[in-house]
């Protein structure tokens, strides 16, 4: 497995003209790169979550614009500007629920239109560089987020996660296990219960995963454990990343996330977001109006090509769910730890420049 | 599928001198019998599965004691106690939580201890007899509770179900799922909304099975989806069986149950448990002495020979849970429904002869 020889999981990397995404549908028996060299083969990645996670897929979807413009860049203006608005719309279909697609595609927009008066060459240059900033400014983000929020995380804590918020959600670092690494990095002594996180398993095989590679004691447990736990006494806390925060402070993340939330309240367990500022959706007022992506029934009949349900049987898969504001303890953002998040304070939050 | 032809599921049946069980290990891919002739033998099907479910386990032990008894017919009486005594202890130790099991077990002996001046071949054809109507009362309980608590469902009711309390669980009709098919056979449109129930799966192979071989609509979800199903306003009841109710109400059951009633609570929702007398534990006080199952990590890092799991992570597989009994709305019994149960309601019930 080549990823232990370092500690740095690049999730996405920029490699000989290409952009590489490690494949994360075959983690953790198989660990391969995918190489990528269009906006729609981006695209599909995202859709097929070959790459997820809010954070990876905002970076994704920026260099799926920047892959199309260097694609195009020998096209006359106008055919470059017909085919990069095919490229925003095909990436911006991919997937719903995570708002860091549509905010990394809003900002590499906005940059694109700073570009018009130059060369298409020079555009899809510039281009480039932006996706490598949005890139690097996400591990800045997470190294940031990770300072606020290991001091919320008293040594010896026993930390609940569900879902992967890690360095494969993200340009590397993580939001939720990126305070949990930041923590371990200040000499706490730290561990990890990990929800396995049905459908995708993105907890059994991702968070697992990157805990082992780094020595941080991790249990696996099944979703439906996590009450048991709790009522056992041993989570201290919980900490989840975020697709989505609506402006009254609602939070949108994977399915399960509302039951852990609920739970973690009639515990008196403090429940954290990691969540950073380009994942806060001030357009949206709640968590009510943020839409909610229904994948394919066959990934709740079984897992990959073993089918284990009953033929016949009606299904159902949202991705996502929605956590009311009232059940976070806090988001902790790069510019600091919001406790009791809500409208007034995600308005100053978010007005700041 | 054998079983198509015929509504009635024969979770144990005796044929030709031998205990048959379905083998629930590899339903619904696979519908197959396994048989039984010792009590050893009935024990290790206990302890891997083939059988599950309170009551079915139950009655399984109950023949695994008649099965030891026919085996040592024409051993000497002190031969045969000693062998006896063994049978007993086999089957006592093959699995914790479920107290039908000691039940069983209970009465089986009583009812050897009767025969004690009878001879050996006597004594195993009076234990079989037992056996045969401990499953015939099993059916007829299980009808009776369906009687009563269908009349806590509307007709139009979308009943949200974990793991499976159905004709699989027991010898027939079902504890949970048999209310529901009394209500649907009371002529009410019912739909059911099965959690898929991690490690083992009973929600997803074993409930969505039973209720597409009647018909009755069934949609599969993950664990993980059932808050969202209920914030979204599309659950009106949930119905659980138990493996184990302690004198103050308190309800030992699969793995989530205690999940499912803190979010039922929060919704609103009605928490029915459906629970036969035998069920319940008068001589444990509260939930936190009802001895708790952690079976093998390999069910939690994968499903059968699939392994999905990071390697290195630790494990954790408690199979039970415990739902304080402030969050059961009403115990549906034989006798009738007990609402808000408590000591004092439980003391009463469990009294009358």
């Amino acid at each position: 497995m080549t990823a232990s020889q370092d500690k740095r999981v690049e999730t996405l990397r920029w490699c000989d003209g290409h952009l590489e995404m490690i494949d994360q549908r075959v983690l953790p028996a198989e660990f391969r790169y995918l190489r990528y060299d269009s906006a729609e083969a981006v695209a599909q990645g995202i859709r097929e979550m070959v790459v997820r996670g809010a954070p990876a897929i905002g970076c994704a979807a920026a260099y799926g614009v920047a892959l199309e413009a260097l694609r195009q860049r020998d096209a006359s203006t106008a055919d470059f500007t017909g085919r990069m608005e095919r490229a925003f719309e095909v990436l911006a279909a991919s997937r719903p629920t995570a708002v860091n697609l549509f905010w990394a595609l809003a900002r590499i927009r906005t940059r694109w239109q700073s570009l018009a008066s130059q060369s298409v060459p020079a555009q899809a240059d510039a281009l480039l560089a932006e996706a490598h900033e949005i890139l690097a400014e996400d591990i800045r983000v997470n190294r940031a987020m990770g300072e606020h929020g290991a001091a919320l995380l008293a040594d010896g804590a026993r930390v609940l996660t569900h879902c992967n918020a890690g360095a494969l959600a993200t340009a590397g670092h993580g939001t939720a296990l990126g305070v949990i690494r930041s923590a371990v990095e200040a000499g706490k002594r730290i561990s990890v219960v990990a929800d396995e996180t049905r459908p995708f398993l993105q907890g059994a095989r991702l968070t697992a995963w990157e805990m082992v590679q780094e020595r941080i004691p991790v249990t696996l447990i099944t979703d439906n454990m996590a009450g048991f736990m709790m009522s056992r006494g041993e989570i201290d806390a919980v900490i989840v990343g975020t697709d989505r925060v609506a402006a009254n402070g609602d939070v949108a993340n994977k399915i399960g996330t509302y039951m852990v939330a609920v739970l973690a309240q009639r515990h008196g367990i403090p429940f954290y977001v990691a969540c950073p500022i380009s994942t806060i959706d001030m357009s949206i007022a709640d968590g009510a109006a943020i839409p909610i992506e229904e994948r394919a029934h066959r990934e709740v009949t079984g897992f990959r090509d073993l089918q284990w349900a009953a033929d016949g049987v009606l299904v159902r898969n949202p991705a996502f769910d929605v956590t009311p504001a009232e059940l976070v303890t806090a988001l902790i953002t790069e510019r600091g730890v919001i406790h009791r998040p809500n409208r007034e304070r995600l308005a100053a939050l978010t007005a700041t420049p």
